[in-house]
């Protein structure tokens, strides 16, 4: 029996002098997926339903930016340094073709590294994110700046970032919350600094430019699938459907009475969904 | 073995003195789900991929709406009446509780039948459809106007009306038309009357209202699947966009490369997503 997601050891590897965190289980064959984090989070701040579930048929790498949680260097503060450091971290696992789910500013990196890397990536799946310069991204309410920033994250700011105020969607918080922490040896925290990196990183990436707005966007080639809540307050849910309208290749999907953390709200949904996704012909 | 979609016969049932036109196939047990056809569309104008794909695990019950196609009566020329007919035929059936499934024309007559029959109604697809004065509804273009229009719709008018200008898409479409063409015994053309009073019923449905628009969709109750291609020419995408926002708890899938007809050019994905999303739990 192969690892799963609570019992894979936390493994290091070198690439460019820094020592990059990332676990890895499932499948030993089939393309792999790389997953990027979201702010702040390590390599706990999965749902183990979602992990375990796509590494049933393909092997599963989660993955720790430099200066995040258990991962060694500093912290990038642009989504292009972060997006180097994958394509690094990539290298140094010796993978040629990869698939990547990126979540929030982990979605941010994905469509850089695409857009830097086609060649390294064969589908992508971007949930509760959206592109640079997309609506409502240049800035945090106070009450999300608040939740986002606390020392010591708590499941009640998990419960108000990441779903709906809805009492099935706080309970689905509260489920999550359980299964995310239900591995022994839990990933060390991020630092301040990393939280302050990533900030920097956000708020660079979500100002609107002066021109070409979503233009890039028309470059990714590769067949996307973009997923969120239906009231994401962290990045607005119109951003996803900006996506899908822009990539050539995307299918949208949006999940009722749910927010930023809408997959893991709707976890056995969205594997299946990310499962014929991934199984899909190149033209579905 | 059960009927199929070629194989079942039309049969006929008398509601408030109209024989409304239909057929049947498919598993014996399971929710029935009601397919409501688009501008013109008769019997025969669905994917039996979709229909036979659904029909493995529930009834499929097609129809046809008074005055159109096959159906006796006259042709209703409000969205309202339309509602008021499919009830008829319901009720007719001796059905107490069903699924349905609403294509552009058929989706706003599904809306409306949900409002007024709520209890009714189980679980909602809505395919390639838009709220009632939603965007860029009032009226179609004039080339949209044109192919939606010809006396004997062809190919040609499918191919542009329904998919996008892609190679692959017009692929689809002309395979779609392979299909929807297997069955001997086709349905009758709908009457120039018949279309005449759809599109005032489409025109009426179209028009922005005053005030309180978009409110009655907070309304529904029901779980909503709404679907459509990414650049649909006839009921624009954005008010797949806007169903799903409005209505409680809706989800939205938009497929790449492709318009109108978007659940026919994948037809197997969409009908993995529509068995996925009839058989989850309620609060999936």
């Amino acid at each position: 029996m192969s690892d799963t997601h609570n019992t894979t050891p936390t493994r290091f590897i070198d690439g460019g002098g820094i020592k990059y965190a990332y676990r890895r289980f499932g499948a030993s064959s089939g393309t792999p997926i790389v997953f990027l984090q979201h702010f702040r989070g390590g390599l706990d701040n999965w749902d183990p339903l979602v992990t375990d579930g796509l590494a049933k048929d393909r092997p599963v790498i989660l993955f720790n930016n430099a200066g995040v949680a258990s991962s060694g260097g500093e912290p990038a503060n642009t989504v292009a340094d972060m997006a180097k450091h994958v394509l690094t971290f990539i290298n140094a696992l010796g993978l040629t073709q990869v698939d990547v789910l990126g979540f929030s500013l982990g979605g941010f990196v994905a469509q850089q590294l695409v857009l830097e890397s086609p060649n390294l990536i064969r589908r992508l799946i971007l949930a509760g994110t959206g592109p640079q310069g997309g609506e409502g991204m240049d800035a945090f309410t106070p009450a999300v700046a608040q939740h986002a920033t606390q020392a010591i994250p708590a499941v009640e700011n998990f419960l108000y970032l990441f779903f709906s105020p809805s009492t099935p969607s706080q309970a689905a918080g509260r489920a999550f919350w359980q299964r995310r922490h239900a591995r022994a040896d839990q990933d060390v925290p991020s630092s301040r600094a990393a939280m302050d990196a990533q900030a920097t990183a956000i708020a660079d990436w979500g100002a609107v430019p002066k021109f070409g707005r979503y233009e890039q966007l028309k470059r990714i080639r590769q067949p996307v699938l973009v997923v969120n809540g239906r009231d994401d307050i962290m990045v607005p849910s119109v951003n996803s459907f900006i996506l899908q309208q822009h990539i050539p290749h995307a299918t949208l999907i949006l999940y009722p009475d749910s927010g930023h953390g809408a997959f893991f709200q709707y976890s056995d949904l969205f594997t299946s969904h990310a499962r014929l996704f991934l199984e899909s012909d190149a033209t579905d």
